[in-house]
């Protein structure tokens, strides 16, 4: 699977700390120690608390490419930030993230298609998350398409489905696997089918447990990528143990090591 | 989910070992762990080695049966065995197993009809296990189809499309799920679904995180039930918790404990 690093963000207090005093180090090795755990790419967010966002994206960017060649997910649902930021970000980089609003999904696929970028687009229009499966599968058919379109390939193309705690929506774990399922049937080859998984255990408790539970879950049901914690071991080898069980990669006895080494 | 715990099999040298001398507290400590753990049923089995079958299982159904009244799964493939130990356990009861074979299913389905038992159909005829996903729910179709003539309802048939180790059979796990999720829309309501889940590991390193992760795929695919270790602490965890990612349970911050103390 294609996992997104997601430590390097504003919310963990260590990086909010770091951007505020451009401390280079600590954001350096949560970059090299995502890489080394088996992240195919790591998502930069300058948090809530950020005044200046382009600036400090940019100094994020920066700093994360100068250790590491892996594409960088910048995270920011602002047009004005990614307009600004996206260009001048070197190596490969994924746009996070477009709802699938009409106007604003136009300009965020122009602006992917324009700097080669990949682009995360998110099944929430104004009527905010949709509380079933079909809506989501809708807005991501809508997504899919302005993508094709505009000529953004799928293989660019990130649908998340959107999943919310299960303390608070309780029938939405289920109905987003629901949608997974159903968007994997949209195009072929198919776009990625993401998730920021940590959102389904926010205010649980057990939550690694129901992170790691989760990811298998939506692996199972068609998804390929997530934006999740590579430091977390136990959540990496039941990635890799899922990759192994749906025959993507072949067993030996380290197949755990060997996946890891391998990315 | 529907536990059924494995822990009783002559294949474990504790079990065995009991059998002979005629042990009963291995054998009743294991029944009474399993039920506190969260087991629905227990398997029995007199493994391999027993030379009066009948005897043996006999032996250890009352043994159980002293000490618990969950349904007893009686884990034999010879009708010789099941026609003569089945009239004689009390209480509810798990016919465990008969193969998609016309004539030899037809005996085990009347069995259980006459006995109020349950029945486990594996997918397997003269061809072996089968090496694709439709042959198993071609012969998952054929179990279904006489349990239903022959006035077996489907709450009491559990199909186990087998799975085979992935250190042999890469592509079986796979496979299996395919074949779970078509096999739960044979009927309204669907036979239960089961699986021998240690198998899938079988002379695999990291077994008890290859039992786990794939459970969660199997019980993620339409899965309900499983031939599982209930003392596996990890396992059960992962178990409680896809019930509540599927919405058929309710989170509470002591979901875990919650859900043993329910069972």
């Amino acid at each position: 699977m294609y996992v997104i690093g997601e430590r390097i963000n504003g919310m963990f207090q260590d990086v909010r700390k770091a951007i505020k005093k451009h401390d280079q180090n600590i954001v350096q090795e949560l970059a090299r120690k995502q890489a080394q755990a088996g992240a195919s790419a790591l998502d930069l967010n300058v948090g809530p608390a950020s005044a200046d966002a382009v600036g400090a994206m940019l100094w994020l960017a920066e700093t994360v490419r100068a250790v590491s060649d892996l594409p960088l997910c910048i995270d920011s649902p602002k047009f004005e930030v990614q307009k600004k930021v996206v260009p001048q970000v070197p190596g490969q980089k994924i746009i996070n993230s477009s709802k699938a609003d009409d106007e604003e999904l136009e300009k965020f696929v122009a602006l992917a298609v324009e700097h080669h970028a990949g682009l995360v687009g998110l099944t929430i229009d104004q009527g905010g998350v949709p509380a079933n499966a079909e809506k989501r599968v809708e807005l991501g058919a809508m997504i899919a398409s302005k993508a094709q379109e505009k000529g953004l390939p799928m293989e660019r193309l990130f649908i998340d489905p959107i999943i919310l705690p299960v303390n608070v929506a309780p029938q939405q774990p289920g109905n987003v696997l629901l949608a997974l399922a159903q968007l994997r049937l949209l195009a072929d080859p198919p776009p990625h089918l993401v998730l920021g998984l940590s959102n389904v255990s926010q205010n649980c408790s057990n939550r690694e447990l129901v992170n790691r539970t989760y990811l298998v879950m939506a692996l199972a049901a068609g998804m390929d990528s997530a934006i999740m914690d590579p430091l977390d071991t136990e959540l990496m080898n039941a990635a890799i143990t899922t990759d192994l069980l749906q025959g993507k990669t072949i067993y030996c006895d380290s197949f755990l090591d060997a996946q890891r080494m391998r990315r």
